[in-house]
């Protein structure tokens, strides 16, 4: 029996995060495991920590098989996919990585609005298929001068508050409360905002307080000139009203790094040339991957030495 | 015979701004004679302005045909296809269109950019192939904390330096000379700020003055983890070396909205996963094209007017 304290690992994880854990602790892959049930059994009655990652969360039946579980240290700042109402019910805490991957989330929601508003993968493709040789490529809308509505002021929106401010563009965001510090206009009401909006970008917490948060009348508002963008989770927005408006042509065109079923992607989407799809890559980077493993291990670390978490959810 | 003024248009032009100076004056099209010289004999007693684009530009030979002519307005601020030199020396005035484009051309570098080093139209094809469904994309590099090198700090490369800023890059430029007042560090080495450059973008004017300045060693010096975007033209870069250094990896990626001979991009080119392709698409919105189209109709409108011209080149 190894004499480094145990953890469960529950889902994969960035490669040398895993591999560090793995030389600190006594780590026991739950995914790699063919027998679950007999996997949960025997690191039950020592597994006081459980490691994440945000898109594989963790359920509360997960929870409640690991009776000694006192820490759930999440690889990704949201934490959608795990019950903390559960944790904390049952005296669990969590951790996440907050502020090591605002910057990198904020990158690629500029990304996919210059993508999806300048068409940078379909002027890509259009190089490729030789179409140019044929004749220029349309003309396409500009990114100057647009109005911005921002879902979700928080550290993430700011980042993309002051990226987007770069591009001449008029700033608003909607959240549960006014932030007067931002000097950004105020709205109570996503539906109102959609409408002065030309451009709306998701960056709100997913979870149940969110889910289908830019609904059908939010899209409707946006309207046939308006541009889609999500780097929050694909819970937040109605995926069928998305597609179904988008190919209409009531929605203008949107840029997508998450979505409701990851990795499934609606084939309604896939099927429009004027959307611009990414494979949830927000936090994707290497530096920024390596900085949410050391949070990890941080947490993880101040947890084992009786010391407070340093991002406790 | 018509009373409106005669206009020659040596190529084709935006939609509306063809149909604005057909409804103006008496516009004669050369692109669309089947026999150019009996077309440029029958224009060359009364034609004193032609029309044209900065990627069609106008020869020193067509000028000559035309020995009435007094301008040349150009519709696009890189007047590197007119060959000015034998305008200016035979008393014909060239004019232009500057600043309406610089946001939109700023933009475009970024999304070309910000699309090369988080790889969006990787992600795109990644999507819609199906790959995301048997695993996740690989991990990128980030934009934050990159050094961006700018050649040529014009009205473009200002507006480009503005908007690397908000994405906390550490910026530096080379031209010419040096402007202190940009408060930016300044390289009179090509060489030695792409040694020191993560991201090199090229955003100075075409013509000879700037044939093959981003060179093979310029490259090389950027290196394996470089990237190179180009806004400019065509013509600034050793299109073959960059080529072969991105095939063999000795320069990282590139973003290329500009080739050496338009629309022909080298097939070595569109070979590579890692290059972001675009068709020259740099001032091509509705809102910009309106804006050149209408200091075209400006500057034509002055120089039948008797009044000086409003963007002399």
């Amino acid at each position: 029996m190894s004499t480094k304290p145990m953890i469960v690992q529950v889902g994969p994880l960035h490669g040398p995060t895993q591999d560090e854990l793995a030389r600190r602790y006594d780590v026991r892959r739950l995914f790699e495991a063919t027998d679950k049930a007999a996997f949960l059994a025997a690191v039950a009655p020592q597994c006081q920590v459980a490691v994440t990652s945000g898109t594989r969360g963790m359920e509360a039946s997960l929870m409640q098989a690991l009776p000694q579980l006192k820490l759930v240290a999440c690889f990704g700042v949201g934490v959608d996919a795990i019950d903390v109402a559960h944790a904390h019910a049952n005296g669990i805490a969590v951790s996440n990585t907050p502020d090591v991957l605002t910057e990198d989330v904020a990158d690629l929601a500029l990304a996919l609005l210059l993508g999806a508003i300048r068409r940078i993968p379909q002027g890509d493709r259009f190089v490729r298929e030789g179409s140019w040789l044929k004749g220029g490529m349309a003309l396409t809308a500009s990114m100057q001068q647009r109005k911005v509505g921002i879902v979700g002021l928080g550290r993430i929106g700011v980042a993309i508050a002051k990226r987007c401010a770069a591009f001449n563009t008029e700033l608003a965001y909607f959240g549960p409360r006014e932030k007067p510090a931002s000097g950004l206009r105020y709205f109570a009401d996503l539906v109102a905002m959609a409408r002065w909006s030309d451009v709306l970008i998701a960056a709100c917490p997913g979870g149940e307080g969110t889910r289908g948060l830019v609904s059908r009348s939010v899209l409707e508002a946006l309207g046939p000139a308006g541009v889609f963008v999500n780097i929050a989770r694909g819970s937040v927005v109605d995926e069928a009203a998305l597609t179904e408006l988008l190919t209409s042509g009531a929605l203008g065109s949107a840029g997508l790094d998450v979505f409701e079923r990851e990795p499934q992607v609606p084939a309604g989407l896939i099927a429009l040339d004027h959307v611009v799809l990414h494979p949830h890559q927000g936090s994707a980077t290497h530096d920024t991957r390596a900085a949410m493993g050391r949070k990890v291990l941080e947490n993880v670390e101040a947890w084992f030495a009786g010391r407070p978490l340093i991002d406790p959810v």
